[in-house]
């Protein structure tokens, strides 16, 4: 499959000849052949039109329709495999092992949020039946269920090349829910973003679809986000990266004529609590399995743990020295870009003059050239510098954690009382120190979305109960996840039926239920027909 | 009980002697006695604070607990409905058994919601069970439900000084998910207000709950309001009212260095379909039940049909004439506030002087005089006249309705497309109407909260499965409603807990389902234990 380089507006190529950009090679420095051209206003326009116009045939598709076309692309995606992983690796420096896996996760959750549309119980289906002799006036026949919100705008990420990119979860739960989506193109795999759109095209070319149900849009810059957030005809975006970025889109989307919902997954870093019981019981362990969750992805994910509060007690003799050589001995690791890259670095040199900070320990650091290389650090400090700086509790992106030493529970509490919101927590304790410090527990349930026990926040499992999300900043709107199958809730909302005949109600409001799904009948769950 | 016109701050008594305002007997537009003084920035700061701490305790009852909170917050008011029915009558001059059905119906919302979170299953609890044995990787035990946000800004609205004020849906559905309310309290019926907000007092204290679970401010401008809904501590708001009002403080909340989730019920035409053969079978009775509808509650429901489409070719000689009846038989209406009834005359004058409508009818006008009253008037106009001035769909709010003549169904679709959201579109047809009309109830699912058919969109039933909301501008945030159990979800968010010990989960994700909630185990609903 050649690599054109176009924006994929519907089934048309767009004909941009503006100033084209590169993807760059983060091993080696160097730019990648293939020029792509940013995306006209014209495109962006005639993206937004299709997509409009699909919507009302997309949109009135069953669940079973649309989870043909999601579990066909997931099988157009597995068959170009080898492509899309040599391309990845060759603009992400991801390892080849994880780009596999990642792409079967994408492929997996194509086909979680199939099994979930299929099934069709998801539409939150409501039946308060009529009471015609109720007193003083009748009870009217009232039916609701979730619709799709209409075109959805997707913002691929740079660190989830497949992921969380052009057919990762955003764009799953958003066609899953019956919405057309127009993907704006991270700019740091655009090769990688090509392949996966032209797969997706064929899904919707094969599957008979309107074209407008998709569009890949490129752009290396801002312009094209802004525009296309603040189309009219788009009803929804959804948005994973920076803190910066995802505000400046939110207050695009919050202050249009017609405010739409922003689901901006965004910085987080993380906190991790190792009560003294499990450091006592397990500290070599947990240095060694932490070390290993902040540098995976060379510390590019968003759950990566950042922060790490334990006991200034040690009453481990082995958590640190396991720690210092597990970070002694990494190697140098590449990042994303050069501009993660020299973020990181600039951060690295910052933490590193502070009086606040001490270095713990670094691994081996990379001479400079044109590779986005980066070195491993630990940084160590204490609740009191912590909570008179709080900006020392932002995200670094890359390699590096921060140790957090605090004297007492009271102290530790008043730490976790000061979080912002972020996507994770991570407890490691016994179950008595689980009851020791169980107020922590509560604190921590109004800070992140999800808490951890006794384990690492990397790696987020792709089910049901899945919450990737938080509060600000961790995300824009923590009343929803971006990972799971109920991120397929973002992308929908409900309406009811007044005493509408039977045979004008959509098939999951049926008297017969012929969908055989759940629903909630007069208050009582229940799947059976009426 | 007697009035004291300070805000309730928790169990303080506000001490402030700021200039006060009093209400309005609407029917003599005579001031009524008793001054208000409105909250000081330092009532804002306190209420705001013991809200928060209130949170930690309030948002860790059991259902059971809230529950029996709601009941005797309900118990209350019924034991002052006639002191409230009065006053209420004094400062709305709606009518008593108008007054006496919404104190019911405010107990009812209370009722509805503390059988939901007694029972325990709206909390949407989700548990995926660990596979250690998976490979690459074990599975973990994720397992997931709803958190209340934190203190929740409740903001009265003028037109339903019970259910939808002090003690109305928004501060029901708010309590119940476990959030602390503060209410800034419509400046229309301050009397009413403290007599439901020292109600609610009661019930805290009775309940032995901390003081800050509610609080309860004056003011006459926008000040305490705007205050509120910047308030660090604040975790969400709830609003209903006019578009103006609801837009600029949406645009405070979202403005936030830390935004929060902004629910505003604005405004709405809600725009009615009268198709050829409902019109040929029923014309003179819906012309009769559109008129009670219009003039309900003096026109002022956020649901009054203010737009209704009905044929070119008028298939029933009878709907005119008998709406021209009514009309002109309808007595002068009192309206809520003198700024309502300005605002009502000054568009009753622009429209008559509108050369694209005409006057259908009108009703006694009354002369002019220090009583808020208005008369009732119907105009008429074509689709084409309707689509080159889109301000003519825009909400009146009072007893007014317009007319839009369609000569073809593409001219109506045409029309319906139009549309900007509303909160309830209806539509009067024979079952050979809706067929032959099926892509209007298309059309209208993108539109609004509610479609009705064969009935008027006034009267919103409190059930599960009611939606009152749309797209905007009839609410800022479609994925919700305002009424029915589903409010609930506006002041929850997930959080999940991934691989805990059963002893530190909360009783929803127990292995043994203590409760015996529904849940979602593995993907299936069940409402078993492990």
């Amino acid at each position: 499959m050649e690599i054109l380089g176009k924006s994929l507006v519907g089934f048309h190529d767009s004909a941009s000849t503006a100033d084209p950009f590169n993807a760059w090679n983060p091993a080696s420095g160097d730019k990648i052949d293939a020029a792509f051209f940013p995306a006209t206003p014209e495109d962006i326009d005639f993206a937004a039109k299709l997509a409009s116009e699909a919507f009302s045939t997309y949109s009135r598709l069953s669940g079973r329709e649309k989870a043909s076309f999601l579990n066909r692309l997931a099988s157009h995606l597995e068959s170009i495999t080898d492509l899309l992983i040599a391309r990845a690796h060759s603009e992400t420096a991801l390892p080849e092992p994880r780009l596999k896996s990642e792409t079967a996760r994408t492929c997996n959750q194509l086909r979680l949020f199939a099994s979930v549309i299929e099934e069709g119980s998801w539409v939150s289906a409501r039946i308060d039946q009529a009471a015609p002799d109720r007193k003083p006036l009748p009870k009217p026949d009232i039916r609701s269920m979730l619709h799709p919100l209409g075109p959805v705008v997707v913002f691929g990420a740079s660190n989830f090349p497949l992921a969380f990119s052009v057919a990762g979860g955003d764009t799953a739960s958003s066609l899953a829910a019956g919405n057309p989506v127009i993907v704006k193109a991270h700019p740091a795999h655009p090769g990688t973003s090509e392949l996966v759109g032209r797969a997706i095209r064929d899904a919707v070319r094969d599957q008979g679809l309107p074209e407008g149900v998709f569009s890949l849009l490129f752009d290396s810059g801002t312009e094209v986000g802004a525009r296309l957030v603040q189309h009219p005809l788009v009803k929804a975006v959804a948005f994973t990266g920076s803190i910066p970025a995802g505000r400046a889109l939110m207050d695009l989307a919050v202050r249009r004529p017609e405010p739409i919902p922003f689901y901006g997954e965004m910085g987080s870093t993380n906190p991790v609590f190792i009560l003294p019981g499990a450091m006592a019981a397990r500290g070599k362990e947990i240095a060694s399995q932490l070390h290993g969750s902040f540098t995976l992805g060379s510390g590019q994910f968003c759950t990566k743990p950042g922060l790490v509060f334990l006991p200034q007690q040690n009453s481990s003799m082995n958590f640190l020295p396991e720690l210092q050589d597990k970070v002694t001995r990494s190697p140098k690791l590449i990042l994303l870009t050069s501009s993660i890259r020299n973020s990181y670095q600039r951060e690295l040199q910052n933490r590193k003059g502070r009086s606040d900070l001490a270095v713990v320990a670094e691994g081996e650091q990379p001479a400079s050239g044109p590779a986005f290389l980066a070195g491993v650090a630990v940084f160590q400090t204490d609740v009191a510098s912590l909570l008179s700086s709080p900006d020392l509790g932002s995200e670094v992106f890359g390699p590096s954690t921060l140790l957090v030493r605090f004297s007492n529970q009271p102290e530790l509490l008043n730490a976790a009382r000061s979080l912002s919101g972020h996507l994770t927590a991570t407890i490691h304790g016994t179950e008595e120190d689980l009851q020791e410090f169980s107020e922590l527990l509560q604190i921590l349930r109004d800070k992140v979305g999800r808490i951890v026990f006794n384990g690492y926040p990397t790696g987020v499992e792709v089910c049901h109960a899945m919450v990737h999300g938080g509060p600000y900043p961790a995300s824009t709107d923590s009343r929803t996840t971006s990972v799971g199958s109920q991120a397929i809730f973002r992308f929908a909302r409900p309406v009811c039926y007044q005493d509408f005949p039977d045979s004008a109600l959509p098939a999951e409001l049926k008297n017969s239920n012929p969908l055989k799904i759940w629903r909630m009948v007069d208050g009582n769950f229940t799947h059976c027909e009426l």
